[in-house]
């Protein structure tokens, strides 16, 4: 499973990768390889400055050893070993009509002393974060996640869209990040449902996110914006830095295990700004956008 | 003592913000009076586009009622009451030869059911952020601190730079925020000096903060940048946002207690980047300043 897993999120790495910079048209992705200390390391991959994408990246990485202090408290385990790898992206759109999207893949295994397999599980997600709403976008994204998702259980896209929905929550500013999309954890073996299952729902929501982003982008990158729409985007971005900064699990969990730091924050956008209490005009489409994050709704 | 010093940052507030718009000459702060559900209110005053701060708030607040449980864990008890006073301040100015500078002054009591003092003490500080180093502005910054802080006791700037240096620290980037300052918390009674002692150090350090800041905004205020070195405030800029989002405990006890979210995050700075591994040129102005915040130092 490990091997497989590994092998999969490499080629979706080149997949997508490839498929952002012929959208892109002008920036390439450049790599860096980086090992780390304690075993393991990662192929980060990021593209700046590019016609459409101001800053984005598409990392993987398989990290292994003995599980870090704060991790073994986390999950109640002492001196256990693990094998993590995943594949994480970010991108911010220049343009504030496209939106900023995220989605990760991951894939943990712990082991006892003797080096078996004692837990393993999938994790992950795809999200969107428009600047300005354009509801078809919206549910063209939901419609892909869920369509996905269908294929394996009727529960998964409502379970998922909803767990999302509440992780991607900035709750000292009462709003969500984004508009959503899924977010799964700790996908285990129960009776119905094998680790090849999981894997193949895991591998099938990573084969759909072009499908799910591309045509939004395509459909919104040409359109031509002002310093205000501009300026609005930028405060948005804020928001991001906040959530990603204060409330990010994953985020704050690099941080402070001396992750690969250059990888964990290549999330956070190009050019933003703090406004002291900064509030959209009244009827204006800033205003919309805030009402739906504020107000997290369904939307297939 | 409680009168008394809500007395003295209400007056410092009113100093503080005159002596600022001054200096600046275009902008004025705008003053927003709010109210704590919970009991007790502040009085955020922020200015915002000015020829010489970009961006900055002089805020007061006073504060009571139960203690949130969070902190009822932090302080080890149980239902107790508290009330708490402060003044922050955080300064951005536009020109990066103008160092960013963040303080503040507070005043701690916890009372029992009875309603009589358990504990009480002071806590506080001034730090400053420099985007480029002149050596002799960091110098004037220190030895104002010192002399308020040797006209009371040898041992205490030695002893309050050094835990400035290690609090305003980026464990995930290995380099402080700033230059330093001094940095003082639960300073409480003891056989040999008095709760008025301690208010007295702590109203000093306040009166000190004018005569240490100023004179280094005057000096650097007109000189003339480029865009490079604008650049290279707002990447700084960034890991100012991500020690504050990340590490201050003020912050984020703030965030997660229902804090008035705005008067807490008008530390954040105006304009800020991100870029991904970014490195200043060796032998570089940028670099100098780097392996100054890599290697705190004595700078009297």
């Amino acid at each position: 499973m490990k091997k497989e897993f590994v092998r999969y999120i490499r080629s979706l790495q080149d997949t997508l990768t490839e498929a952002l910079e012929a959208v892109d048209g002008t920036a390439t992705f450049q790599e860096d390889q980086w090992e780390r200390p304690e075993g393991g390391g990662g192929r980060t991959r990021i593209i700046e400055n590019g016609s459409v994408f101001e800053k984005g990246g598409v990392n993987i990485s398989e990290v292994h050893g003995t599980l870090p202090e704060s991790m073994q408290t986390y999950f109640g385990v002492q001196d256990a070993n693990f094998f993590a790898c995943g594949l994480s992206l970010v991108l911010h759109p220049k343009n504030p009509f496209v939106p900023t999207v995220h989605a990760n893949w991951r894939y943990f295994e712990m082991y006892d002393q003797q080096g078996d397999i004692v837990d393993q599980w999938f994790g992950g997600g795809l999200d969107l974060t428009p600047y300005y709403l354009f509801e078809e976008d919206v549910i063209h994204f939901h419609k892909t996640c869920k369509a996905v998702c269908d294929k394996h259980d009727d529960s998964f896209y409502s379970n998922y869209k909803e767990r999302c929905d509440s992780y991607f929550y900035n709750t000292h500013r009462n709003e969500a990040r984004g508009v959503g999309g899924l977010f799964f954890d700790y996908l285990k073996k129960t009776p119905q449902r094998s680790m090849q299952d999981w894997y193949d729902f895991v591998t099938e929501v990573g084969d759909s996110f072009l499908e799910a982003y591309l045509p939004i982008v395509k459909k919104r990158k040409d359109l031509s914006y002002d310093q205000k729409q501009r300026d609005w985007q930028e405060i948005r971005r804020g928001r991001y830095v906040e959530f990603n900064l204060v409330h990010d699990k994953g985020t704050l969990f690099g941080l402070k295990t001396n992750g690969r730091i250059e990888s964990i924050l290549m999330s956070l956008p190009p050019h933003v700004q703090w406004r002291y209490d900064h509030h959209p005009e009244p009827g204006s489409e800033e205003e919309k956008l805030l009402n739906v994050l504020q107000h997290p709704k369904n939307w297939v």
